[in-house]
């Protein structure tokens, strides 16, 4: 911990206090290995950097010429800040911002992704461009609002496979945050039936109660064959790939049906892939690196109204002091934890047990 | 050779003299190894299948309520009729079927392969769907209309990677016939540069005839940074990969920006792949089966205004009695043979050289 | 009443004993000036045609091939069957099908609208191509069953409109029956605020039941300014426009904002429109006739999720025999009916009142 | 003419010094009636303000941050620089953006259109975002680099009706400069036949130069059996109105067939509009403000590789100094006056005659 000057916003941008602030597994890599910007090439480690990205907070100072929000608004935020000039960000793909991470610490091409390239959430304030925030509703508890950035992953890779997926199967692999809130969100989409597949009988039990029409257990299970038994021999129309094995990718290309499409979501090393079968069967498959074209605003749509309570997946909460045991509960997965959420305001340590 | 009786047009079906037919690569596997349904695990090869998908020729009868054609018509045919019944067909996916193979050489689902799944064009007549038929301008000669049907393919996969590519980067990796009608098709469409990389100075010079702005010999060269010193560090916006290679397919991944998007057109067997790249710059990946969303019609209409010339790639005529010879021609690349095409009408052997 | 053969499924049909089928204002133009087909210029209304285009029923016979039903199921139908054989119809739009009302009666060209330009559904049986009938799952009773085809409209404008709709502004005026399932449907898809507008407080009432977060009763308000009052000055993302009137789609284009879009559903004759202002504002206008690419299994998706209850719409039930009164009903809105239904086997004469 | 102070590139920004400048019809308005944003209900007509928007020259200086342009560099310039900050931004409708004309001449939401709502290019120097420059290639004239916002406003409405327009009729009607480049980029992307219709025989004499398959004089002629002559009973595909008339959008309404879209370019006033038609068509219309989506860098794609000549519309040149004359010939069409240039730098009145 060490004490930062408070950043002040400029045109365009909020001064937030974070409020509270969610441990992402791309936090842990960070901290272990830099950002994902470094470990393409940039320069060591800047022992400086403030990480966490998936927070929320109230809003305390507006930019010039700010309107569209005003002192003491609740928000939650998107790490993404594309510099808005490059032919990605100008077609809303601001994930893919060609400018990122190309000057790491450095907004001169106006590009940041706090808690990944400029000073994120594991801190008492941030500034945030305004496109970059999404109000939260009253009748959302803080801890929710941090999820918010988990479910626009997962809704905007279901808004890249097509979007209309009423009435269409979707299979998911691996109810890890992303995972479990693509459950979600296909099932708010109309998705039917909807297939959660894992070795873990607890995350399954969740996945239902986020909307599961079935659940395999893939232990001592061929996991192609059970999700043909559900969705018919000729396969399943989408999956949604978050377990990031090779054996999984595989079989998510098995069980999908011709002219189907798959999201990737996780992957660290070069993997033995049947592409064959990908071309033959005119498959599309989508690497998915974040949320994108306003998923956000969506994902946030469709928890205000109730329509699936991602506070499911938050399991532990810590107080700002505590961030390193919180770091322990979430890269340990202690007491089974999914999402650890920080405090920032005197909250003392708070284990709160699965609501469900 | 056998003898057959004339087909006789049902419905919505026209009944075509067969003039030109040209041999595919798929064709010669087919031959060798029986068709793709097949491979994917019907029945053995049946001896009595009639092969050949890339035709044209003359419509001489009509099925009932067919007024879209007149007999005396000269036409080019699409490979594959959907069953019309499935959801893919009702979107316009024929290519990707889903009562495709379902039922070899049985058409209760309506679904046609011509020369894949039921009888093609070695032969003397064909039946087809009027989906499948497209107006053979005056101006085009019979084997150049023969070809419509590999532009299309390469057309498919442009709009499938999004179509509106003016002015946009293209890479084409492997100017067999598909590449090289990709290099013709993007540049008709507008993207520029189009990079074409290849071992073959001959078929790269074909490729600067097709309107290629490029070309590499990645003989002895790092592929992707010759592409990134054409296009810039950041990469191309669109690859579309027909060298078939699990390098050729790494390499397209690397050489593509972030946000970009891949076209995959062939590959035998599983490769070692970086998905976690793609993943991690957001890529898209298309598997092409073939043609799709009526791209052979928007592939006439620029071959029907001479936008490009797609007879480059036509080397060599035969006569169908000579159809053995031609296979081997095709097959073994005789006298660096590209496409190979067979005459129906008592033509003798005829040598044709490269027109450029 | 006459009696008709009971007609017989070809190849990818199937026939269906009908169990209820709603009656739709169309059905009553029809019966009164013929089909739409006919209003567009023609022959005389064809005394032996059967009305009736949102039934629902039970498969009694296959026609050849089809094994994607059985005997025994229960379903409900699209009305538009597209030939399949035109350009609108490869890529998903049948109901623009270019062979649509062409052959009055005459299906050579495989085109039916049954209902509407051949046989339909206050009858007994009715033979339907599978690609026009959509399961009913055992929870749903018959006559939400025939509401289906309602819910599919408004399903297909908010498509046509955009699709990804979740937290974007909805403006639905005009609470007949496509306007009120167009409420239920865009909060299906978590639009917010959705915004019905009517001067009939009944109607408004189911609205709300429906999910209306506002309903605007427009008697001696103005409705633009009301809506912007809600949404903000500058107007709303979307609007779907029911009510069908003159100065209901000039209020519709001065509550959208720049670049939002407007469906169209109903008008019958000329009318006087600010263009000028949508063209300046950059808006997008969409004639909507029905259903079409798949909009009815996505709709039906969400109906069997109990997203939405369509039976609210469903105010009354009459025997077949009493089809005559049904329709007096349903013309003269007795007992302010919205959607009567007409079942057919010997139920008695059953006054259904609103569920609310 | 007055002096201003040459203004100072920010972040992201050029300075251009103007070479040339092409006279716009909405020029002639803004100088007359005030700018469109006034228009709607703005302050007076601000005497300070310098219109003309279609304008390029050479990058002068650079500001922070800017890597993507060199002094020295010859550039053309789109109109709109979206705000970046709302939520038709983020999409790449920056036409559309939310905050345009809100705060004239003030632009702390970073919104400019200059020439419309920001200072523009009758004068020497201007800045621009880099997100609104275009490089011109050096075989380009400064003339035709002009038209090249012409020609986007063009691409775009081709874009928003669909983009794949190979092989597809289009109808344009209305040749003045909008009319003459969509019959252009029309050709460029493939569509056919496209067909132009007016009353004067000397702009349709440019447009077949331009690539009309088809013109059609409509003195005396009843257009839409006109067109359907030509593309048969059914109607075109897609119409590209650029008269402005009640008459040439109800004819457009009528020569278009089902499921069929157009683009509405031009209209003063309420007018009297079949929109019953288009709704029983499902038809959809597309108000088309001016470019988007990045479709000036599309059209300028296909300009730099002489698709076509956009100097054909291209028929005066005048001095800055001659400013008033200029506008006098735009205004009154002088000698058939199309496009009208201003060239900034001690160039002497040149009249140039049309190229073909």
């Amino acid at each position: 911990m060490v004490d930062k000057p408070v950043p002040v916003p400029a045109q365009a941008e909020v001064l937030i206090r974070i409020d509270a602030v969610a441990i992402c597994a791309t936090d842990l890599e960070i901290i272990h290995y830099g950002t994902p910007a470094l470990m393409e090439g940039g320069p060591p480690f800047n022992r400086n950097f403030t990480s966490g990205h998936e927070y929320m907070g109230t809003v305390v100072a507006l930019g010039e010429g700010v309107d569209e929000f005003a002192i003491g608004d609740r928000v939650t935020a998107e790490i993404h800040a594309g510099c808005g000039q490059c032919k990605r960000c100008w077609l809303g793909m601001y994930t893919c911002c060609l400018n990122h991470g190309q000057n790491y610490g450095d907004v001169k091409k106006n590009h940041r992704a706090n808690g990944v390239t400029t000073d994120g959430g594991f801190t008492e304030y941030a500034v945030n461009h305004i496109n970059t925030v999404i109000r939260v509703p009253d009748t959302m508890c803080d801890e929710e609002a941090t999820l918010a950035v988990t479910a626009d992953t997962s809704m905007y890779g279901l808004t890249e496979l097509g979007g209309l997926v009423a009435g269409e199967s979707v299979v998911v692999m691996g109810p890890g945050p992303i995972g479990l809130m693509a459950v979600a969100v296909a099932k708010s989409l109309g998705a039917s039936p909807v297939i959660l597949t894992d070795t873990r009988e607890s995350r399954l039990k969740i996945g239902t109660s986020l909307g599961a029409d079935h659940v395999i257990n893939v232990k001592n299970t061929n996991v192609v064959e059970a999700v043909k038994e559900i969705a018919g021999t000729i396969g399943v129309d989408y999956v949604v790939e978050c377990a990031g094995t090779e054996t999984a990718i595989n079989d998510a290309i098995h069980m999908t049906n011709r002219g189907g499409k798959i999201c990737l979501a996780f992957l660290h090393d070069p993997a033995t892939i049947d592409l064959s079968h990908v071309i033959k069967n005119n498959m599309y498959l989508y690497g998915i690196r974040g949320e994108g074209k306003s998923a956000t605003h969506r994902a946030m749509a469709f928890m205000a109204e109730k329509q699936f309570d991602a506070s499911l997946i938050h399991t532990h909460t810590f107080a700002l002091d505590n961030l390193p045991e919180a770091l322990r509960y979430a890269r340990e997965r202690v007491d089974d934890a999914i999402k650890v959420v920080v405090r920032a305001r005197g909250a003392e340590q708070q284990l709160k047990a699965v609501s469900s």
